[in-house]
């Protein structure tokens, strides 16, 4: 056993949200994801390797485990050879300027990974969530980003305040907004995407100032709409194509 | 008890892809979703209906059942009062016309879904899946495509022979195609969209005649991409804005 009682205590409690943010620390799986991780500016609280994993990473914070122990501190169904303990750095500070998409109460980790996948793509590099909104550092989400969770910063806010407050023109997506492929989108902005079930809070929507909408061309009857990553990832290219 | 042992033996075995082929029958859970259903031409086998939930169905085919049955027949993780067995509709023939989706190989449940949604959003009438794709009547296709799966004609094909006989222009997204944003694309002709973690196989992309690129604004590696769900709802906004 290389893992010890209290390693193995604090990893397992990693995927609940209240003790990442005690310890400051989250993890993340698989070669692929815990390689870019080590690429990027994150720092490092320990890497567990299954033992027949041949991988050029020299640290002092590397632990060779057995799979049999992999698997008691994954969150997968299928452990993938290495498992990485990371810091989660401290947020930024909000800039406003450029395009922004901010996130008003998205609950699903998967929705939230996409998302964070669509602003690397299209190089936005500001992600403001309401604190209602699902930890960016939960594993499911960590897993669905990959490398872009490290390339795009995420600061959790107040969004009521900060709508109120940007300079920047804001829009939201609503079925009785400006047609988007007749509407000129400017280079800076603000895109507000609300939650899954209910859209944007109406403290958040009361304060936007432009509503676009993605035209409909099928038969579908009103109350049925996109989901919420699909749409901001047209939105996101409509802004983009200029 | 208000299902037979052989009824719950049939129910249970539809989460299996050759018991659906076998019996011509899928399920669909939960009030939203059934209740679509039911409103489809879709032919009904039977409706499990919880005993306390009051919903206007007066159908021969309902068994009122008890929370505890409606467990034992569910996929789902928190089950929602109604459990529809329903017939899987005759394949319908292809049309060589309009815009139609290719799917080769996608696996992920949750992606198909995702895809019927968008076609039937964007009036798009037939998608065709190669043999390897996912069944739509899958359990999880069912839940997040909801009423789409109904209005979108799905059939599965030998996509290298359909690519070769269609008179359709054919189009494949790959990093090195045409910038979409300035391409003039047709209103009829083929989105080919390829396996989540391989693309499309190359025995059908040898027969593809147009390749077209969505641009990337950020500093991602040339590893990276879009989820094939989130890509696929940009390229057919390009289709259909004109």
């Amino acid at each position: 056993m290389n893992i010890s009682k209290s390693q193995l205590k604090l990893i397992t409690s990693l995927s609940q949200k209240k003790y990442r943010l005690k310890h400051r620390l989250f993890i993340a799986e698989g070669i692929k994801v815990v390689q870019e991780f080590l690429k990027s500016s994150l720092e490092i609280e320990n890497i567990f390797l299954v033992d027949d994993l041949e991988l050029d990473i020299h640290l002092d914070k590397v632990v060779k485990i057995s799979e049999t122990e992999l698997k008691k501190i994954s969150n997968l169904k299928s452990p993938n050879k290495i498992l990485g303990v990371f810091k989660i750095p401290e947020e930024k500070k909000i800039q406003h300027k450029g395009l922004v998409v901010a996130l008003d109460g998205i609950n699903d980790p998967g929705n939230l990974g996409t998302i964070i996948r669509l602003c690397d793509w299209f190089g936005i590099t500001q992600l403001l969530c309401s604190r209602d909104t699902v930890d960016c550092y939960n594993p499911k989400v960590v897993q669905s980003s990959m490398g872009s969770l490290t390339r795009v910063s995420i600061i959790y806010t107040d969004l009521e305040n900060f709508i109120q407050e940007t300079t920047l023109p804001t829009f939201v997506a609503d079925m009785d907004g400006a047609n988007i492929y007749q509407s000129k989108l400017p280079k800076e902005g603000v895109l507000i995407m609300g939650n899954e079930a209910n859209g944007v809070s109406e403290k958040v929507k009361k304060s936007i100032l432009n509503t676009i909408a993605i035209p409909r061309f099928g038969q579908v009857k009103e109350t049925e709409s996109l989901n919420v990553a699909t749409a901001t990832a047209i939105l996101l290219s409509e802004f983009r194509r200029g």
